[in-house]
């Protein structure tokens, strides 16, 4: 038997994507983002769904540019301060002590300290209501040496995290559960 | 010292979401997305990256509507089946032996099995290249009655899944790290 819980911003899981832009005179500024992921693959595409109020969607209109950095559970604190605080009252790196790096390939600066991070400029902007989807296109993704096997990132030394709006708490990703395009041939096959 | 991997489609962590459809004759339809994530919370709206060659999208573009399903990770067989195969060659609900119930609310069927859906009509199409970005509006969340508590659907009794593209592989949710909108007070405070 099904519950209804009325029509809301529900979904499982969500990731934890700190944004970095610059304001119009260069200074760097990060949000926490759990409303977004890739959209397209060919050319690689991410989404991000962006109060306008924010500090970060103002940079945006200046740059056209943004990074998302992908933080390790190591670095919870960091990433849960930047989704508490508005860049219009605090400077967010010299608060957390990480460095704000500035991209050569987009107007914007990413975290050093951060494991994986992808590089965007903004292809689309779609009003939605209290959210505007800001779709990027993604110019580089550059990942830690120490978190790379043949070129590929491993997301069990990357440690990315999740979130979960309902109970507002960060987890980890845990065990494999099974490989993907194969325990369904069991089914299909 | 970041190492480059290029222009691609990276992100950490993916969700895996089960879309349902009908096509024009009504027959029920799922697909395995992992390209999406709420974009809006009033109106609350959910936006997917869908290859537009898809049995799913041509669905779409007869009925309007879909619904997003959460698997439980004991239903990965199931839901790693309907994203290997197409529902051009096979009938995915018969084949799974998960049910299919028509949505009172919008045009698309839902499954009884997994422990959560969204019910959504569409209400934008974006096309990027390979995908088009389908923006829904959310007219209803449900939860099995177990996996709630004060009418808040339970990240740790749904147990939803991760996927990972680098090595295609699923993984449960795991351990709490931290609380948020509180553990980065100890920053800012």
């Amino acid at each position: 038997m099904k519950h209804s819980l009325g029509a809301k911003p529900l979904l499982m899981p969500n990731p934890v994507l700190i944004v970095g832009t610059y304001d119009k005179k260069g200074k760097p500024n990060l949000m926490n983002a759990a409303w977004g992921g890739i959209c397209c693959s060919e050319p690689p595409c991410v989404a991000l769904g962006i109060r306008s109020e924010r500090k970060t969607y103002s940079n945006m209109q200046e740059t056209h540019a943004f990074t998302v950095n992908i933080p390790s559970m190591a670095q919870v604190k960091e990433a849960d301060y930047v989704g508490i605080y508005s860049g219009k009252q605090q400077d967010k790196f010299s608060r957390t002590g990480l460095t704000a790096v500035p991209s050569a390939l987009v107007n914007a600066p990413y975290v050093e300290e951060f494991p994986m991070l992808l590089e965007c400029t903004i292809r689309k902007e779609i009003d939605l209501g209290t959210h505007v989807l800001v779709i990027g296109e993604i110019v580089d993704v550059k990942i830690d040496d120490v978190v790379r096997e043949n070129d590929r990132p491993i997301i069990e030394q990357i440690k990315p995290m999740v979130f979960d709006f309902e109970s507002c708490t960060y987890y980890a990703v845990g065990d494999k559960v099974a490989s993907a395009f194969s325990i369904g041939k069991e089914i299909g096959g």
